[in-house]
């Protein structure tokens, strides 16, 4: 319960406990939103007593914080893995399918939402977001600029930035589509942003 | 204070009062949260007793409601004009830094955002967002249809369905990313956008 003893927890446990509380703080974010669900919901939920859950995060903002890191790092690893393939390009058209599925996944909206949501009016959520989203458009600009080099095309600063800003932007529309249209063609909203995600990708 | 008293308002006056009622409830909304903010919150910002605002809405849910509606109503409005201009795909493309400006503005996202992540949790809000949704898509999709039939485009049901679906995606992005990244340039992006959404509207 003191300071001195998280040292002592042993770093693979102490993850797993951490990923058993943002487990059950995305639950109860979901049912009662941030503002609704309190620590002691989030612990019990978790099957901590509500002192335990303080060695692993002081407060919901640190949850929040948490799940930030944790979206920016799942999208770094995508990243990492697209710019490891032989033709960067094309294998970032390849994903588009993949990525739209994955995004129209309430699992994986939910939590960056209430996030968004909560971003609008608390400035500390606000700051958090900002810099994970600068990070991610940082990588993927990083990526595309490569890619583009490979075929042997240079592009400007501006023209950069405009293209990963409508790339991402298009990737957190999508989730908004599941939220609003539930039963919406995924096969034509994949081929439709295909068509518009190459000019992006592959113009001159 | 009763339902007899509703049919004796003037209808200007009436309507009126529900824009200040509104205009009230997004400051509060804004501030606290569509949980956090009460009616007895949202009379006062108005500068009505508790009372009289039941005469205009009779819950949050009544509000959320009549923005739901309000919103869908400026997207009408704007699909209306576009749809009377005699070069209807033209005017589109034309007006896409537009609308990319103005969902840029946090007036405009704020409450959307807000609502879409109550509709998350709750199913009532959800069914009155996917209606509005419904509406806007169908009216999107038929000036779509007719614009391209003008261009002697005739294209497939699934593939109109996916490129409005893709469109409306796009914008509603481009909100989330003045969220996550204020000080972004909007003169790329707005390039970018029109370099994603030309094929969409053009291809055969």
């Amino acid at each position: 319960m003191t300071i001195p003893e998280k040292k002592h927890l042993d770093p693979a446990r102490a993850q797993a406990r951490r990923e058993q509380v943002l487990d059950a703080a995305a639950v109860c974010f979901g049912r009662s939103g941030f503002h609704g669900a309190s620590m002691a919901e989030i612990s019990k939920t978790a099957g901590m007593s509500a002192g335990h859950i303080y060695n692993y995060f002081d407060s919901k903002d640190a949850i929040i914080a948490a799940f930030v890191e944790r979206d920016a790092e799942r999208i770094a690893a995508k990243l990492l893995d697209i710019g490891q393939q032989d033709d960067i390009l094309q294998a970032m058209l390849d994903n588009v399918g993949i990525g739209v599925v994955e995004n129209l996944d309430p699992k994986r909206w939910g939590i960056p939402l209430e996030m968004s949501a909560e971003a609008a009016r608390n400035p500390k959520i606000a700051l958090l977001l900002q810099d994970a989203d600068r990070r991610s458009r940082l990588n993927l600009r990083e990526i595309l600029c490569k890619a583009r080099l490979q075929r042997g095309l240079v592009t400007s600063d501006a023209e950069l930035d405009g293209r990963v800003e409508a790339i991402i932007a298009f990737f957190e529309g999508v989730s908004l589509r599941s939220l609003k249209h539930p039963d919406l063609d995924i096969k034509s909203l994949v081929a439709a942003c295909n068509r518009a995600l190459k000019p992006l990708l592959f113009d001159a």
